[in-house]
């Protein structure tokens, strides 16, 4: 299973790639890629979401992930930051849909629990055990590439739990 | 000059075509195309964008307006709305951005100023304008579609204020 994380940001939106090796005696996690995309702050939001669509589609198209991975969105920010968040995740979502690829939604909880083992775990943990669990020193290149590679980290470990439960059934 | 107006919406997303005609005595407006866009429900967050992106392509392609004008969005909302609504409009100013239209964004008391002269106008009388103003009964499906009218008359408007305003120096 190979999948494609994208942590959204109006600034910078990071994604990282993770597949699962089966052909280990254990399961392993391999990081294949992760980077982030810096918006050009002098372009207009159109521009800036064209190209935000123009990478990830890239991306997408050079990995072939089977699914992309987000974060779902809780808000301690105010509705005009949600709503400029919003744009460019509604952009990543059809670069999703337009390489044929589902989408997959965790909340932050869900992601730092899979990750770390605690819902409220710090960011420093958080690039600690992604760092760790793909033996990557180099992994990721920003927080934001950082929280990709979570995300992708945390459908695959759920998607291992569901199919354990489908299994012992 | 030909203006694509949009009134994004999570379910509804309305479009109104409106050109200048300078050929009779006074300048004219003309209503080339109203409609809806209806997202289907049952479809996924990432399917619905992919259906708002592919048709206004389509229709920005089709009627080849100089400029796309939108609503700039203000809050009365909470943050987990503007978020939805977020995704709609990036995915709406992508589709100007990738028909290589430029996006102007016009407040919605700018809006009703422009086309009903008072700011505060209660829907009904932006309906009424607009039919007014494009002689045409007909003129939209939709509220949807009436606001997106409004959102071209007032781009339309502006622009021409400007212009009235930059042979007076």
């Amino acid at each position: 299973m190979r999948v494609f994380g994208i942590d959204c940001g109006t600034e910078f939106t990071g994604y990282g790639v993770v597949e699962v090796d089966c052909g280990a005696r254990m399961p392993r996690l391999v990081h294949l890629a992760a980077g982030t995309i810096r918006l050009n702050k002098k372009e207009k939001t159109p521009q800036r979401l064209a190209q935000v669509y123009a990478e990830l589609t890239a991306l997408m198209t050079l990995h072939q992930p089977e699914i992309v991975a987000i974060e779902e969105v809780f808000f301690s920010a105010n509705a005009k930051s949600a709503l400029k968040l919003g744009q460019v995740r509604g952009v990543a979502m059809l670069a999703a849909a337009t390489c044929g690829m589902p989408v997959a939604e965790y909340a932050p909880l869900s992601i730092k629990s899979s990750v770390v083992g605690y819902g409220l775990a710090a960011k420093e943990q958080v690039q600690f055990m992604v760092r760790r669990l793909l033996n990557n020193e180099d992994a990721f290149d920003s927080a934001d590439a950082a929280d990709a590679l979570a995300i992708a980290i945390c459908h695959i470990h759920t998607a291992q739990t569901l199919e354990l439960q489908g299994a012992r059934r």
